[in-house]
């Protein structure tokens, strides 16, 4: 719990008296407690001084204590005002809140209201910056879990060429893929993509029934869960065969790929690699066809602070880890995307996915 | 679109100026879109008169258009603020709003500030209960939707009582539910739940590598989803024979179900239908082991208003979507729970789940 310990600090150093905090991923980060309580409360608060505690559904009690948090965890039931139970656990502790942080950026205004109608007093100040900054730099523990979640999607992209045949649909390959990471006993960190043909040129397009043909490109975008980490990959591959137009394609979001990935060092800013990236592309003639920004942070989440786009300031330092990931969409052509998730190291940079970016064409 | 038409028609009444509507279900049912925009801004911009509009990344802008969105779909790309585009889109209406409906169980604090800070005077009012109200009464069309999704989640139970086996375990029987739905093109509604023995007994428990052993209750909790709309079903089913106290658990927790199934009709309160269900676990002896709510309500949401518990006066009327999910759980003999999605009637209630409820022993 030394995370909640340099969140105690922090509200010593800022003279916040409490901070509320609410998002499952950052429950998880300060607890190693993982629940998805739908509509119902969960949150950790915590003090300068005071014991921190916990408030979940009653039945999750007990699987907050084995998943190891070891201060109060409060429990609350469908028929009480979870609120209220927050209100005594808080004056349990002496403590009457005068500055709150929250997440800003999690925290709904009904909650909002629901903390101030109890201490209409208090001050409501941002947490969420403070927990970017400490989630951002990953410990080594962590990274070992990436690595792992990384290796596991490099796995899922070999079942998934392995998968792929003329007269299958997208879904047929993704089921697949999915029944090869259950039967390790895993899960995916985000819902899969495979995408074929003009398909694969919709970079937020939804696998169906559309059924793979000699010279498609298929996409796929896929993650894996390892210990509550995710990883984040996409390749394309082609069938049967390659077009001029799809090769040079392909070559041009592999080289805007490894230009942004030579670029990774610390202190370089998010919006550097984007450029790095976008330049390539748009030097090959294809400026147009990348329509969203070079990547994301990832770890806990799937997208997490920083967000690697043109506009974004933010000095990327050692330890931090997100996905670089130009693509070029050419519905008439295919939509090609490479996407790689990479730390940022003392030397430079360690990409995560190993999976090869020489084009693989399935005979 | 006659449900935003019917939208327009509250802010008259109610003489708000705007409503902001921003959750994912949310902006499907009034547009047909269906988006998850992870971090980015997604949502709908309602006025009384002025034409509606949607915001969403401007990659979605086509796929909004292709989901039947036919009014102007406002793109925004990373490198810009979002708020910005909606101000823009706002003031294109020669509207400055001075009253603005928002999901208050929705927004978050910073999207908030972000609005406040472009209309300071505006008054903020909350669009939720007007939202619960129109969502709670499913139309026919709806109602068909469920029905299949109902009849799909049927055969997925189906699936895994017959993928059960003695030493498989359970992410292998899982695995086969939802290979066999994806087979048929369609995805699950929320995370598959197959628990065997001792761990059949926790309500929110995670499938893993435990073995099904010879006497094991197993637990399925699944739904699918068909055009848009979910279902949510659990059966509990033995595995080679059942103890004489497993049967009084099941029968019990299945005259519980059956009990508040039977009471249901137009007018009957959410927390009459808890007491009619736990009246009857807690004269069987277990009433300390029934420790949650009766149900949900159910639609574009696996769990949506209104919530089936003892604390709700909410009187469910025609056309309510709702689970109804009794349970018992004894670690040291089995956890038990039996749940249907039912509609409530004119004449009382449609159950939409038609799996049987005798105890099926799996030989």
């Amino acid at each position: 719990m030394t995370k909640l310990k340099e969140l105690q600090a922090y509200l010593k150093q800022e003279k916040l008296d409490a901070a509320f905090i609410t998002t499952p991923d950052n429950v998880f980060y300060f607890s190693g407690f993982a629940s998805n309580p739908h509509e119902r409360l969960l949150g950790i608060m915590a003090f300068q001084d005071a014991e921190p505690f916990l408030i979940c559904p009653q039945m999750e009690v007990p699987d907050a204590i084995a998943a190891g948090w070891s201060f109060e965890a409060v429990g609350h039931v469908d028929t009480e005002n979870a609120w209220d139970v927050v209100a005594k656990a808080v004056s349990s502790r002496g403590i009457v809140p005068t500055s709150l942080a929250i997440e800003k950026a999690h925290l709904t205004v009904e909650r909002l209201e629901e903390l101030v109608a109890r201490y209409p007093d208090v001050q409501v100040e941002r947490l969420d910056d403070q927990i970017h900054a400490m989630r951002v730099i990953k410990s080594e523990t962590e990274l070992e879990k990436m690595r792992k979640a990384a290796e596991l999607a490099d796995y899922a992209i070999q079942v998934g060429c392995d998968a792929i045949e003329v007269g299958k649909t997208e879904m047929d390959v993704l089921n697949e893929i999915e029944s090869a990471i259950k039967a390790k006993g895993y899960a995916m960190s985000f819902e899969t993509m495979v995408l074929a043909g003009e398909k694969s040129a919709s970079p937020h397009g939804v696998p169906g029934n559309r059924k793979i043909q000699h010279g498609d490109m298929v996409l796929f975008d896929l993650g894996v869960l390892y210990e509550g980490y995710c990883s984040d990959i996409t390749r394309t591959v082609a069938v049967g065969e390659a077009s001029e137009a799809q090769k040079h394609i392909y070559d041009t979001v592999r080289r805007a790929n490894e230009a942004a990935i030579n670029a990774v060092k610390p202190g370089i800013l998010a919006r550097e690699l984007d450029k790095i990236a976008r330049d390539v592309i748009t030097e090959a003639g294809y400026g147009d066809y990348f329509t969203h920004r070079l990547g994301h942070g990832l770890g806990i989440s799937v997208h997490e602070f920083p967000s690697i786009n043109g506009a974004n300031d933010w000095p990327l330092t050692t330890g931090t880890v997100f996905t670089i990931e130009p693509g070029v969409y050419k519905a008439d052509v295919a939509g090609v995307r490479i996407e790689d998730d990479v730390v940022v190291t003392k030397e430079g940079v360690e990409v995560l996915t190993k999976f090869t970016k020489d084009l693989v064409i399935i005979k």
